[in-house]
């Protein structure tokens, strides 16, 4: 055997990862801080209520009382934004999801509180009907059980529009109907919030299997078929692509993917076509179940992997993070 | 409120996702074959061992003797490629990993058998030195611990030149020195295995704590230090991109991305740039953990989940899947 | 006058900024931390010495006994890396930088010092020939007063090896010699430098004229004519272009624009070209003082100014900003 | 040491810049001649007056009477465009900014005037509410001090139409209202000057700590709280990118970025991608005072550093530089 | 008919174009100044001759003698550069144009003299045989009358040192022979001529039919068939740009097109793809003719036309036009 | 000198050029037949009238009644299609252009009376106002001199009508209004012509200095003013590309660009940008006197330069050449 070939000078790539310093410039876009994580938050009907879920250990449901306390050691560590669900009892639901406009939502009421407790807080609101409906779905249905999209973003305007008076900065509509950013944007102008609410749309939002616990937490289970008729193939990337086209046209403020974990060739490709957007994604609950479990089980390194994860997401182009972890961070 | 405008005819999603074919048609590069899969396997020193991985459920170590009964079947069913590793007793290791190209190498004799019990079968061979070295590392030390990447580079030709002779349709490096790859086809070219061998290439491992498992199983975990000065930041896409084009201008076949599951934006970036080089996922025992767990507590569903993970790596760009779950496919 | 028309919602930009929080999503990356910083430090020979420059008002000339007391308190809060550069007296002088591979070298003896003094810091130093040479120019003379180029990027190399022995993490040649960074990897890599010691290159050094006060700080200016003939013509984004080129073919580890205040279209661009190098920008003398006399006059507000500054190179591309304001931060 | 590698020729960038003439030639996009300077001027309500600018030394502001003998110099001197500011007395001042549009304002006054001494000056004016509306904001606020947008770009119009009827070449709206291109546009058309009037928009005006002087000069600080809500974020370049899209699609002339020391990225990129639009800059007054006063202390030399600023603004893009310096050129 | 739609804001050209000062933003790079100018001049064996060109009214040859009054009043008007071509009697010609680096040739000569007579004057050298051998041919010939690649650019090279060795600082090949860029520069290099002289390459030379009046002028017609073997089909745009490639490749500092009036879209394509080297055209003598002789028919105003030439040349992306009629500007 | 190097085998241009056919291979789209080239053809009032014009020696006016002998040569050669213009008496003319659509317009009866000749010559009338309006303005005037662009607009749709209706392929405006083209296919398609007529834009009609001799051919010169506030100018390549844009948008069949000769840089650009629409380019009669005056002092050879010529304006993507030469084609 002759020598061997040195490697050509620009091959070299030891020289550059040496040393702790060095590796650190060659990511210095992967930080995070308490802006680059959302925190989502439960609020049940149950003014007093505190319910541990017992499918996302560690996780709780929160009745308004009991929110004050459980935000203001966050708020205090920094936490700059908190992402809203309401946790409907059965008992108030029906085709339309009237309750989710009506005085007694507890997200609406929750969103006064919050103003007031937290002035610096950025509150955004999840817009969907599926928690309020009886069928559990994420629309207005057809008698057929088919989506009335019509009909759908006209109701999913008036629930942003409820939010938006309630105090809301940013409503975030989850639904995946066709035209809801433009429903939305149309009757916030009309309401002299076009300039002062944010539209953050869950564009990219996959019909998932990693939904399960979150689904458990939020008792927004379709009562009847699935939602694959509105939430995009997992398989396709081109309609995430037009998804994001779609909700830029009609006027979001930023896009969210929906998992995370195994979709961030997908946020990659969204960042990438529209830089100028800021980029949210959402780690879901069976995220959250794989590293607590893995953890737990003494597989993985919780705080290590949990590192590893958020810089991954910040590198393939995530500007906020919505996970359950922002508890631990 | 006036009437909510309808949306523009191109973004209308749900015309194309409303039946579970026109679904498909959104992503029909996403099938899984056997020929996507890629089967690791562990082989140990005595050889009518069978060694439960205590952290891995499900996945064995094996000697010689009982590798032919447990490939037989899985071969049976379909399968079409195996990655093989060694895992040495400590006695049989020193500082330069002599074992490696010793007779009485595990893998080497493996090798030999493979051919001929299973004619059809690609047999990969992971190059690396870590499984062998007394200190663990992956390649020659220096007195002072760092890397002496010349004598590296040139050992881990002669241990591929090894594998090569033994019969290996494949060698696979995972040491992440600058110019192996060039090195080992020197070697191979000088052996007349030019045209014979192919080289995989562990192009972007990236210095990740979803490693535990395999370390346990393998054996590999260093005695000092950790590999950061060889393996990449988990935060640099840039230097993912630069060991690709050192890759395929020293000559390798395909290309590794290692671990995948959050590093699937680099894995589209570099099919992006690179289509013309089949493109290798390693989804490494942290992940196979992950799934595992989650799955074990209930909170996601094993066969859906993993099917989902699997369709996404190949929308991301993944040709072949070297994963531990090909026994369960 | 009939009814204005109202803005597409996509043109609606204020629903993006009207909070505090919001804006800050729109430049995640443009955080400021102690890793984005590199601190400049003149040492001079005499090693008692602590010289303040009058052209700099609040920075100083250190000698090697004053140097770990005023690092000290940096390193405590924070510091990550420095630059060094010499000040030499002229007696020790002459045609070819004698003085800068000597064991007298104030350089070379404080990178032994600060190895020993503060483990984790980085070393970096610029490499010139100008502060040792009787004539001032940055290379080897011609008898005719041009450059004799092979002349020149040989000793630079030289010197390189000399503080790469001292314990240098980096060398970063700011001569503007074609082929000085394949002269210099070359001598690294026969000297077994190849991947411990990263080459930082002065890519784009214009022949600026915001120069003045560090030429009187390091005694660098050129005994007659200028450096025209190796400096990039301001106006010359082409040079810049094939500068970075042909040092990236080189093999240089990281780039630097220098100066950057009214470079910042060249940072773009060669970010843009070569994302997977980390960029560094010089932020020099003449720009220190712009800053300095207008927040002393009161036209300008240091603080918020310098905030500015800084957010704004890193939003042009610079990953590592070389500044005197270090001391502030 | 062997023989040092030769760099490759295409490496050599010396000869290309050896001689003053081929230097030259790497910039010839680069001139400055008098079409490529507006000079801004400040009129005040006072017709006799000529004010002196504390903070921005040489700068004055003009009474009508006093404009004639000041610009005719200059005229003589080549000036071909200015850019008019009215500097209004708070007695003038009420909430929608009425003085703007009244037979009184003194730009209005003077527009007239200058057609007439000067025929071949191009008069532009910058169109805003601050310098006239007693709250100094740049739109008409809602009760809740937030601005009506619908309201202010009717206003911002109806201001624009004022001008072009007294014989303005451009109107220059800097307001940052969303909107506001088309509606003046829409009415610019209405009354027939859609052929005969130029919209210059502030396409990327950020909201930069480089102001304080003029706001001095043109006594518009607002009342309370800032514009951050309606001027872009430093650390945006998304949004300018929007904005440049925004001004575009509703019919913008020209483009202009606002500051220009600290934003020459931003320039480059729309004048990248909208090369076929002419790209004006804007040398704010805290830019001035960084020059005046470095030169002022003997840190930089004034006319040479000048020179390169205006080069180097040439370089990233700009087409016509709005500066005080204009004065001096 | 119905009201005509009025067209869009953004389709309305004439609020751009409506007055001489904005008409002149929509163009600014294109200026002519002494710098974007190069004079061609032929000199003669002959020192005392003075010989007007008949087929090119204007235009003369001039001997050693004449050049020095002739020239200084084009220098007293700001020339900042020529190109010299000698124009050989048939008796000093042979085979191999042994003339072109002999002591007597009259280019040589006269770059010696000019260099003492204009300190400032760029002396640019044409570098081809056709003028020196006595076939005409510009390489060297195999006895089959085709071209002897190798013999020729090596000869080439010779010449080229000839005139750096006289004090020429271009060089400027027009020969059309493969290779000749990097023979020139590596026989420069080997003379210490490497980072001081420069190589304009006649890139884009195109086999035209506007040569005629120059073969009269400089005497340097084929005596045997055509130059369609060397230089490039008028059709080809494809080989424009490999040639390009090639030249930038071998180390070419600028790059030449010719003629220069019907291949400005060749111009404008190699300018785009290599904005980083200066761009020369070549108004050739056809050219010349084509303008002078419909200007002296009274069809067009030469002045008009000229400065409609040189402005769309400038707007094609040439840097310095080569033409005679530097003479008149 | 040591050995030339020898260029590398993809810098060796010569082995694709040394035989005819071979460089025939380089430029196949280059080719002029029948179908590449329009014959322009102008039309006076006197039907029995034939006018040689002075100015461009070899072209005529035609009478009606002297057209069909002229053409019938032509076709008979293959002659694909002509351009009509008319050229009209003074005493026809008056401020809206009334004769362009009257009865006895010489144009409008030369369609018919073409149509009945030669059915599968294709009519293409030059639409545009100048030649009609006794001030020769190319639209309707204001009191102030200037356009009024509506009315201009609406008059050139009703004279395209015209045109259509008597037989007209192809309707052709020549004026530079904003807006014609949407105004013309408006009209059009209101008259069933929407799929019967097609709309050559003459998108980059450029204030050039180039068509003396056709304003004396057509009688179109304007009475006072230049056309330069709606033709483009010369050095803007931005208002090409936004007219083309325009007219693409608002429906423009082909697009055209004129003159040609030194605008063949925007002809690629154009071609590049909309390879979908045939590229018209219209060579003028100043570029017809060029060719004609050289050739005849013998400088250059006529044939062989206008075969250059056409190729070259093939090769730069012009599909249909409109030509005076076409007469000897
Ligand atoms: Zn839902
Ligand atoms: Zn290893
Ligand atoms: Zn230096
Ligand atoms: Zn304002
Ligand atoms: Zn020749
Ligand atoms: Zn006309």
């Amino acid at each position: 055997m002759g020598d061997i070939q040195i490697p050509k000078n620009k091959n070299i790539l030891h020289s550059s990862i040496f040393n702790k310093t060095l590796r650190s410039w060659q990511g210095l876009q992967c930080d995070i801080t308490t802006r680059n994580l959302m925190y989502p938050v439960f609020i049940v009907d149950e003014d007093d209520s505190l319910q541990p879920i017992s499918s996302m250990p560690g996780i709780s449901r929160f009745g308004l009382n009991r929110l004050k306390e459980h935000l203001s050691s966050l708020v205090d560590k920094g936490l700059q934004s908190v992402l809203l669900f309401g946790v409907i009892n059965n008992a108030f639901k029906d085709e339309r999801g009237t309750h989710a406009t009506s005085d007694k939502n507890p997200v609406l009421r929750a969103v006064l509180k919050l103003r007031s407790w937290f002035p610096d807080l950025i509150i955004a609101c999840d817009v969907c009907l599926c928690a309020y409906t009886s069928h559990g779905h994420c629309g207005i249905l057809e008698k057929d059980g088919t989506i009335n999209n019509a009909a759908s973003i006209k109701r999913l305007a008036e629930v942003s529009i409820a939010y938006a008076k309630a105090g809301a900065h940013i409503v975030a509509p989850s639904d995946m109907m066709d035209g809801r950013i433009a429903a939305i944007k149309q009757l916030l102008r009309e309401n002299e919030f076009g300039n002062k609410v944010a539209v953050l749309s869950y564009t990219a939002k996959f019909a998932s299997n990693l939904y399960g616990p979150f689904r458990d937490a939020s008792k927004s289970a379709p009562a009847f078929g699935d939602r694959k008729c509105y939430q995009l193939p997992i398989e396709s990337t081109g309609l995430a692509l037009r998804a994001a086209a779609r909700d830029i046209e009609e006027g979001a403020d930023m896009l969210m993917v929906k998992p995370v974990l195994i979709y961030m060739d997908i946020v990659k490709q969204l960042k990438s076509r529209y830089p100028e957007y800021p980029m949210f994604v959402y780690q879901v609950s069976g995220e959250y179940a794989m590293i607590h479990y893995a953890a737990k089980a003494g597989a993985i390194d919780l705080r290590l992997v949990l590192t590893e994860i958020l810089a991954s997401l910040r590198r393939s182009g995530a500007d906020v993070i919505i996970t359950y972890f922002t508890l631990r961070y």
